[in-house]
């Protein structure tokens, strides 16, 4: 990891230059699945398994047979744990539900919002190799609390044409109503326009790899997405006060996902730093994910020394992390000063992983800054609403000239008329 | 207008196959437009203003003096009119308004939600020929009350290099910060990228042309949008005693917006849909707009004819109409059939242009069918949430064996060491 001063910083997010329209090579590639999958439906999705997966696949749809066997190969304690995790997702995401409103503040007038859950709803799951049990719970979790009545997941298979049995003991758990073997472009594909076998939603989300965040990008707008997700982030914000082997063990943590996470400290101590630097390389010794560990951090591993915490929290800010711990004295009373951060971990026993898989807040998180603007992902993004207007004959007539003075403004003299005309014929 | 059956419009609707990934000669031309300004920042802007608006500015910023003579310019009735408008906006979205929120419920736990406004806000309002004060109020509004610093406005200059009085007036009056003489993806781009002197953005929303809404649609992900917004649309349910004459109005309403608008009557009733045509042609010949409704109405125009009302709000469904109506017999009873839709008016004194200026509920609203996962623009727009997570010493030692069994099955076992070693070293 190497250490920088908050102006060299700013300097290099300064010459950064990446952005959506730069992705051409995966847009083209993504594009002809997209195209494919609309023209050829199930057919498009076998060839695309063969291809990238390695698989020739009789049928998409997980058996019941094969939730069955899933059952009986994963440990008790893996089931104690996933459920109490789902008690957690649970209570956290029940607080975030929300309900229709009305109001009828003046005689004759109801005006209301009207929430609805989305009808069919679609996630994906990145599979092959690694197996994330976590995340189906912190994607269904959230839908099933806003009502979504069909939740699909789509998951790539491993080469033997199974599907991890710990995701589908996940999934049997969370409620889900059908699991398709199903990855990449072709995947979204699929679920943003239908198939013969796979139907077309409304929204598609979890994360995925460069063709499936690509493909979700060009899909936005004919369904809903989540977000186009990037690599893992964590910034540990640490004073002098904050416990070096916990720092270290954290961004270690972060730094393991893959090569493009990116793992930050930022600290107002020129002595932790330096002890950081060395606990980060004595830690990484023993790590069984030691070779991704080290190209992350010599890739996208930073310590920022910080003038003050003042300075610290605008640095934040500016980063906008996915993660952000705060290992200082009285964190909480620093929350006022975070603006951008897609999850806030207070204080030295409240490490990321706590987040990741226990406590209850949603593990999908905005990254490559955009916790600008993004949030976490939670029942609000299961769920729309609709304005409600009603007007009596009274309360409309009442009100008829405003409405006709600043339709007229605009030129629009066929809105004028739509009021004219129940004025004109009151009692049609 | 032709009369079709459900059947006709379920097949015609089958056989739609628009989509995203299908702009390709749009999407060119806006590409090679993010890339000028992005590279060349505020000449890039002057080079396309002229090109495209056909107007040589010194400078895009609207002075104090502009905004002075607009006010010296509009009726005091246009005044009167926006600031009700305005008041009645406010009174509806504040109830929109979202805290943050922070539950303890158990010992040395605390889970939360922090609702933080963006900071900054770019509003597209379209420009040149048509003026939209109204657009101004349903955009900036929600944004001020979610506690947005800073809002800014880009809208295209008219001919002579000035922006329309109504514009001007409707924008001070609802507090905005800075208006940009700028339109078309340049606007976009310098929203998204910032220039010299337009600042970056955290989040792109308001209405545009199709070159406005693929730049939108390209730049989302690196800032956040609104939508991408097509072109209008209306559906009114009607049964057997809705008045002809305010269905056929509010057709036309909608019909007057441009050529691609559209016009839908979903009815029960074979006679109405007969009179409803005659109404339409004998009320179309006196509109101003005439010329843009008749093309807007024979490309797009349908009254469908519906089994009974259950199938009239099934056809709304599929659908999902930005716009509808309920002229029914007690129409709030029906509400509950209705899933997809962005606002929803009910009765025969509620019809849309009473939304679209004056009620208060947002007359942004999704278009396309998007109302299938799409909300009205809001508060919620304006705001983002971050998750926050502390727990105590004894809080995580109590539950480290779940989470390191979850981080171990996942095979990430740098993120159990992180809960391991707070084990090990309880006190570091």
């Amino acid at each position: 990891m190497k250490t920088i001063t908050a102006e060299q910083f700013r300097s290099e997010k300064r010459n950064s230059t990446s952005n959506q329209s730069d992705n051409e090579a995966i847009d083209q590639a993504v594009l002809e699945i997209l195209k494919q999958v609309m023209k050829n439906g199930d057919k498009a999705l076998f060839h695309y398994t063969e291809k990238f997966d390695g698989v020739t696949l009789d049928e998409f749809v997980v058996s019941e047979q094969e939730f069955v066997e899933a059952r009986e190969m994963v440990s008790s304690d893996f089931l104690t744990s996933i459920q109490q995790a789902k008690t957690n997702i649970t209570t956290f995401h029940q607080a975030q539900v929300e309900h229709s409103w009305f109001m009828d503040k003046e005689p004759g007038i109801v005006l209301g919002q009207k929430v609805t859950p989305l009808e069919k709803v679609g996630i994906y799951i990145p599979g092959g190799k690694a197996a994330y049990p976590s995340s189906v719970l912190m994607n269904v979790i959230p839908a099933k609390l806003a009502g979504v009545e069909n939740i699909q997941i789509v998951t790539p298979p491993q080469s033997d044409g199974t599907i991890n049995p710990y995701v589908l003991v996940a999934a049997e758990e969370s409620g889900v109503d059908t699991i398709y073997k199903l990855g990449g472009a072709q995947a979204i594909a699929a679920l943003a326009y239908g198939t013969e076998t796979v139907e077309k939603v409304a929204k598609i989300v979890g994360p995925g790899n460069a063709y499936v965040a690509r493909a979700k990008k060009w899909v936005y707008g004919d369904v809903a997405i989540d977000m186009i997700a990037g690599p893992s982030e964590i910034c540990v914000v640490a004073d002098e006060t904050a416990p070096i082997s916990y720092i270290a063990a954290d961004l270690l943590s972060q730094a393991e996902h893959d090569e493009s996470a990116t793992a930050i400290c930022v600290t107002t101590s020129n002595t932790l730093a330096e002890k950081l630097t060395i606990e980060v390389e004595k830690q990484t010794a023993s790590l069984d994910r030691k070779a991704i560990i080290q190209r992350s951090l010599s890739q996208n591993g930073k310590i920022i020394i910080a003038n003050d915490l003042k300075d610290a929290f605008n640095i934040v800010n500016e980063l906008a992390p996915e993660h952000l711990e705060l290992m200082i004295q009285n964190p909480s009373e620093s929350l006022q000063y975070i603006k951008n951060a897609g999850a806030i971990f207070l204080g030295n026993y409240s490490p990321e992983p706590l987040g990741d898989y226990f406590a209850g807040p949603n593990h999908t998180l905005p990254t490559s800054s955009t916790a600008r603007f993004a949030s976490p992902l939670g029942v609000y993004d299961f769920v729309k609403r609709s304005s409600v207007i009603q007007y009596s004959q009274a309360a409309l007539l009442t009100n008829a000239e405003p409405i006709k003075t600043l339709a007229n403004t605009e030129g629009l003299t066929a809105h004028a008329n739509a009021i004219q005309i129940r004025k004109e014929k009151p009692d049609a």
